[in-house]
């Protein structure tokens, strides 16, 4: 952690050695955790919004168990259902309507990522007078507005949304999918509900999807900076955990242990304690939500599709650090191997445990063709964090690779 | 992390497999921190009580720059100077006094954690009309009175007080020194500045016993339970990472990348985090403790001069960790050895990195003889959370070794 490094631009000198860092949810972690939802509700007023998505919380009891606390609080319920993977800012629109018309308290999120994600950029939005997809997605600019407390009650794990103040909302007609991360902590939720059992019943595919956005957080928060810091082995230990936990997970979904090893890391991947002091990359979220935004495709299988191509990509660019990465995460032995030789090696063992966990490893097999390849390339963000700052054309060839 | 393990006691299952976690601290982190204090200001009332210790902040100018500050926020300052490195519930009793006459509004720490943790510790007593030794050291009860915000500026690293809810006062004519845990997480500081450059003038002696305080706290989180769980890797990763700083900062004292990372791994290492989902030990601490009570020693050097003598002790009753310590944080090579062979290569590795950094070996240069030993055993607390709980004649067999 630098006090003073150059690094592409002024900001990032900024970022790198000097930082805040405030997190004040309160977790309830464990198979008890619902329990304290009581004690919660008791803090806010008697208005609650319930969003939720599907409506699989309807067929695995959750809806009930949640809304006969909410009852017992004696709270009025007002709620917004068929929250999507992809929440459209259609949808944020119809939710403030329906959060203004019930002089909202407390928006209380039950689900995965997307429903908290969706709760956050609706709690900015209840009391803000204009646009909020000009102001928080295009212009990204803080709420000056009330913000309405959020609280999430996990049923998936994955984004780490239920303790950071990001929310990512897709505007289908402008084809763009962006995440705004928030700088103010008050729109963190205030409190996040984690049981790990209410993850065991989600399909194979969701479960190795969300492993996969756990694994790539930490990545896109590793893969940048030539500075040797706490965070980076912070990064390397949770990424050593999610391994060994998808792969016990994987063959034995109802591993509890494992399960509940994942939803905690899962936390802690993406809550902004692992990128203190660091730049962070975010270059395969901005290439998987560009083909998200398209296909409409699950986003953590976006993100595998994208990732091989992506790292091998720069792999040159950071060579230091995909070879401790190599040697720190997949315990690949430097004996007898050159830099590149090592750090390749840790790919192709990152890509065997893909493969193991029987992730999508193109983008075709989510319905992406060569005919979307020029607006998926279009909706790409280039950032400026990671090891190399791509230009369009290699945008554009990563992205051909991974079809 | 398991649902439920039987382990030890009752009051364990529920630590195991259930949680909460909250920790509302905002860290200000670099060599321009203290530009933040003015704003922290604004959020409390006029009378700020200045804590401090020894007088080395008038010397450094760090007195001067927080004073200059407090007086451009028109704030009214009182002040407590003298904290001691084991602050004594005596000088607690004088700060109640001279906090309610100043109708203190905010508690300003400035130096290391015996001052931090001073500085907490009046936070729950100013407003407590009782005893606070019987209430929160022999009692171990939460404070029912108003708690008064309290806010640190680090000139010293090592204790994570900055971040949790922790404060160990002692009781010299009880011969007892005991740290109380809080579990409500309005006792963790409000705002915590940490500037590694106010650390860079620290004597060597005061570095290294800090640097091995970071360490210990997080082997007495480790060295516990038998399930494999996120945690444990965040641990790993934080004593490496203060291996690798405290390398480069032994060697060269001023540098600041080193220093940081050693300030904010100190940090992390304390701060509740990698306790979550299971027990933990402290008999290190316990042991150290009571021998600090008697010496008046540096609490770094305590810890260090007990530490070995009682890993070899426990060694046998938690061996898996061990040999996993050895080869995870110390990179011992397991081929061709037994699982025995493994964890004692693992404990010379951090033998022969103590004394590169300049460890206290034995209590005996800390000033303990012989005659001390019946009152260092019979002021230390015996604990259940580790791999094994000792008897008082264990207690004494490694003391007697620690000499």
């Amino acid at each position: 952690m630098p006090a003073v490094k150059y690094f592409n631009s002024e900001r990032v000198i900024i970022m790198l050695g000097n930082f805040s860092y405030c997190n004040p949810t309160k977790l309830y972690f464990g198979d008890d955790s619902l329990e304290f939802l009581k004690d919660e509700l008791g803090k806010y007023g008697k208005n609650v919004l319930l969003v939720y998505g599907g409506g699989s919380i309807k067929k695995n009891g959750i809806y009930d168990e949640v809304t006969e606390i909410l009852r017992s609080a004696g709270k009025s319920v007002e709620e917004i259902s068929g929250v999507m993977p992809n929440p459209t800012i259609n949808k944020l629109n119809e939710g403030v309507a329906v959060a203004r018309k019930h002089g909202a308290d407390l928006i209380l999120a039950v689900g995965g990522g997307s429903v908290c994600d969706y709760s956050k950029a609706l709690s900015v939005s209840v009391n803000y007078n204009g646009d909020p997809w000009q102001k928080y997605y295009i212009d990204f600019e803080e709420p000056d507005c009330e913000i309405i407390p959020v609280g999430c009650i996990l049923t998936m794990v994955g984004t780490g949304s239920e303790m950071n103040a990001g929310a990512v909302i897709t505007n289908p007609e402008q084809k763009l999918k962006i995440g705004h991360v928030f700088a103010d902590e008050r729109i963190m939720p205030r409190f996040s509900i984690l049981n790990p059992k209410y993850t065991l019943t989600l399909p194979h595919y969701q479960m190795a999807a969300g492993i996969y956005d756990i694994f790539n957080h930490i990545c896109e928060q590793y893969f940048s900076g030539e500075d040797d810091n706490t965070s980076d082995y912070i990064a390397e230990a949770l990424m050593k955990s999610v391994i060994h936990s998808s792969r016990i997970a994987n063959k034995n979904p109802q591993d509890y242990e494992a399960r509940s090893n994942i939803m905690w890391t899962a936390t802690w991947a993406l809550n902004t304690l692992i990128s203190r002091g660091k730049t962070t990359d975010w270059m395969v979220h901005m290439l998987g939500q560009s083909a998200g935004a398209l296909t409409d495709a699950t986003h953590g299988m976006t993100l595998a599709a994208v990732s091989l191509p992506y790292y091998r990509h720069i792999l040159p660019y950071g060579l230091a650090k995909f070879s401790r990465f190599a040697q720190n995460v997949w315990g690949v032995c430097p004996n007898g191997k050159t830099e590149k030789e090592i750090a390749l090696d840790g790919l192709a063992e990152m890509e065997s445990w893909m493969k193991e966990l029987g992730l999508v490893m193109s983008l075709s097999e989510l319905g992406a063709t060569e005919e979307m390849l020029p607006d998926i390339v279009n909706g790409t963000l280039i950032l400026d964090g990671g090891y190399k700052v791509l230009t369009t054309e290699e945008v554009a060839e990563i992205l051909k690779e991974s079809l």
